[in-house]
């Protein structure tokens, strides 16, 4: 933005209609072009790629895209212009007036002056088709071109905005950043399967091993994240994480990104509740005032009515449930299960979302898991004989579970004992230190990002 | 900041010297707290650990720090608040009135009304002791605990506020970010030494790899940076990249960050060192007006005087020379080296530094290498019989080269030549295809985020 303004500021300088030459041009983005109000004949230069061509009689249409936005610049042609190269896919350098558009389907288009095609698209061999809407299967072949259809950018512009989201709410709210490390000696839940990694060279050190110790790649940062919360206070990772999850998708399921964060002080699972609704809230609404019509693009293809919905979920107070009670809900719900609700098993998709639409299709906190079900880490609620802990999940419309978080067991006998139950005290104590030099209530949770974006398109 | 603000808001709130109770106070970080200008008794709680107790007759002096700033919050208690529990370490919730200190060594302190001990601290069995400057090599054998110094606080502080400082340059300056992904087929250039990656589960899956083709950790994004400048024009990245080069201090250069961009539609290397150049100052300019006495005191331990070099280099402009010039320079230099500099020949570490020397100390582009010094990619000059390649390392002060970059080949046929003349033709046809529909000029470069962040401090 501030980029536009700089570049609006420049256009001043060569505001007059008719342009002399030689002249200085500023060069624009598309989407900075397309957001000049009142445009009146401002001398340009647009670059990008051809999206499409229309030929009249004495006139020429372009639409021109650098995928700076899903919307593409009109570029209004003296049909002397027209020429073989100018095809859909071509790269092109358009300078020329800025003005207001005679048609009601945009705002400005550019009158070129000067039209040069920078690099030629052979149609015939190019595997995106001009009009067509190719099938994702289709474009998985072509990883290195698909960036090119509208679908898949703005698919990548809402992850690009999403990112800057949740990089600006835990900047704007005091969490500070780290870089947790990817490749790490620890396992942090014993739970997801793990990659192992080894230098690939042939010509090994003899008798010695690259690391220490066997090195492998994070499935969680959230135990370094908690040594920097006793620091630092509030604490966030985004990063790559990874499981060796044998499933059909496996290949998705290989590498994903997760958000994670970590707050010390906290007073109850309801302070970690606020944080994730804030940040859930947040980064939605920054990237539907951003990049609305890339979000839309998703949901008219993918999703239709998906907007309403994600209005609906930030309108709405998010609800909160405990275990018991979700258990209950299941229990009673006239659909047949193909797993059994019953005190003491995990919820399933199926469960999560049932759970889901029976609280109105409003994203939903389920609270207080048996212990049990959960990491030695999680703090115990003391309510025998039910045992739970404070866990918390998030569920939301369609998704299923997108945070899952816990308070951790700040207190030092507690923890000591659950390790030594899980035979883990030698390989944690360090873990247990934490919580013997000023240890403080604390609490955090992780939200899996690609999930996040399957819930926004 | 906005948190501040807010927070500020809601002290209005309790504004009256004398606090009735019960009442309500305001959570306040403190570096929020101790930006308050005029206080006047706002009620605030404040959170954190003790860094230093001093006790007088009447009045009780503590040091609470909660991570947001180097600086720690003065807390006057009445001497009844002293216990033994109040010690160094000690994480403790303090309620009280902000009010206007008296002492010139700080703006605001805390008039305490209650203070909570939240966890203790046994000062005999914890590593860090209080007042001592510990060396960084004690410090390596306590990563848990090691974050709660001043130093290694202060580096993460400032690495948190370079990384937020290059997000923003890149959004403010119409950059799309892209995560490139870890786990890759590809090695870029063939260049550094390659980390496999394989389940460790034992159970494998009888006759079937877990990925298609061997899975490796990736060098570099750029490739894939490549892909997607030819769809959305500017790109950037930020993420860690692996190494197994075998070197000494081979541990730290296993894993390491980096910031890669890629822009289409360049003229020349002027304009990639252009976004070089001004990602580096802004970056350093927000640094070190965000976290000025964190960079300080980096400087003062460890580097004296650097605040003054990078303000020089912060205010010229920097340098451009050629290789050839650059052979030239290092020809007639009085100094002997070990590596004699000859055209055709790398510039090593010495050569950098006395180059940057040889500048003024500041930071100077090296541009226009002999092509069989650099990979396959690069664009050619068409200088015969030099046969240079347009690329481009930034060298700055007692770094050496920061920063990596160059045009890339765009021309099909020219690409073509070279990808048969190494042999690789068959595995970069998709990257042949890149220049087949709708090519454009483009460049692009790398920064080593450590390396970075060693400048600064």
């Amino acid at each position: 933005m501030l980029g536009a303004r700089r570049l609006l500021g420049a256009l001043r300088l060569c505001s007059s209609v008719s342009c002399p030459r030689p002249r200085a041009t500023a060069k624009l983005r598309v989407r900075d072009a397309l957001g000049v109000q009142d445009a009146s004949g401002e001398c340009v230069t647009v670059q990008g790629w051809i999206r499409s061509v229309r030929s009249q009689k004495e006139v020429l249409f372009l639409h021109v895209n650098d995928g700076s936005s899903l919307e593409s610049l009109q570029v209004v042609a003296d049909s002397s212009f027209d020429s073989r190269e100018l095809a859909f896919g071509s790269s092109v350098q358009v300078q020329g007036q800025l003005v207001k558009s005679q048609s009601k389907r945009q705002n400005v288009e550019l009158k070129a002056e000067k039209i040069e095609v920078v690099g030629t698209c052979e149609a015939k061999a190019f595997p995106i088709k001009y009009k067509e809407r190719h099938p994702l299967e289709y474009l998985r072949q072509y990883p290195h071109l698909r960036c090119r259809t509208n679908a898949l950018g703005s698919i990548l512009r809402v992850r690009s905005e999403a990112t800057a989201a949740i990089h600006s709410y835990f900047k704007d709210n005091g969490f500070m950043h780290i870089h947790t490390p990817v490749l790490t000696s620890n396992d942090c839940e014993g739970a997801g399967e793990l990659f192992q990694v080894e230098p690939s060279s042939k010509i090994k050190v003899p008798e010695e091993n690259f690391f220490d110790v066997p090195a492998f790649l994070t499935v969680s940062g959230q135990l370094h994240l908690e040594v920097m919360s006793g620091a630092f206070t509030q604490v966030f990772t985004f990063g790559p994480t990874f499981r060796a999850e044998n499933s059909q998708s496996r290949r998705h399921l290989a590498e994903f990104y997760m958000v994670e964060a970590e707050v010390s002080f906290v007073e109850s699972l309801q302070d970690l509740m606020q944080v994730m609704e804030g940040l859930f809230k947040a980064t939605t609404e920054m990237v539907l005032s951003h990049c609305p019509e890339d979000v839309e693009l998703c949901h008219q293809f993918i999703a239709s009515g998906q907007k309403d919905r994600l209005e609906h979920m930030l309108k709405n107070n998010f609800l909160i449930i405990s275990y018991a009670e979700a258990i209950e809900i299941l229990k009673q719900a006239s659909q047949n299960f193909t797993f059994t609700p019953k005190w003491g098993v995990d919820l399933q998709t199926e469960h999560e979302k049932y759970l889901v639409r029976h609280c109105g299709n409003i994203p939903v906190f389920v609270i207080n898991y048996p212990s049990e079900l959960k990491p030695f880490y999680m703090r115990e609620n003391e309510d025998d004989p039910q045992n739970t802990v404070a866990a918390v999940d998030l569920l939301v419309p369609g998704v299923g579970e997108l945070f899952g978080g816990s308070l951790r067991e700040e207190r030092y006998h507690v923890l000591e004992q659950r390790l030594a139950r899980s035979g883990l005290t030698k390989a944690y104590q360090w873990y247990l230190d934490l919580r013997k030099f000023g240890s403080v209530p604390h609490g955090g949770f992780g939200m899996g990002f690609e999930r996040y974006l399957q819930l926004l398109s």
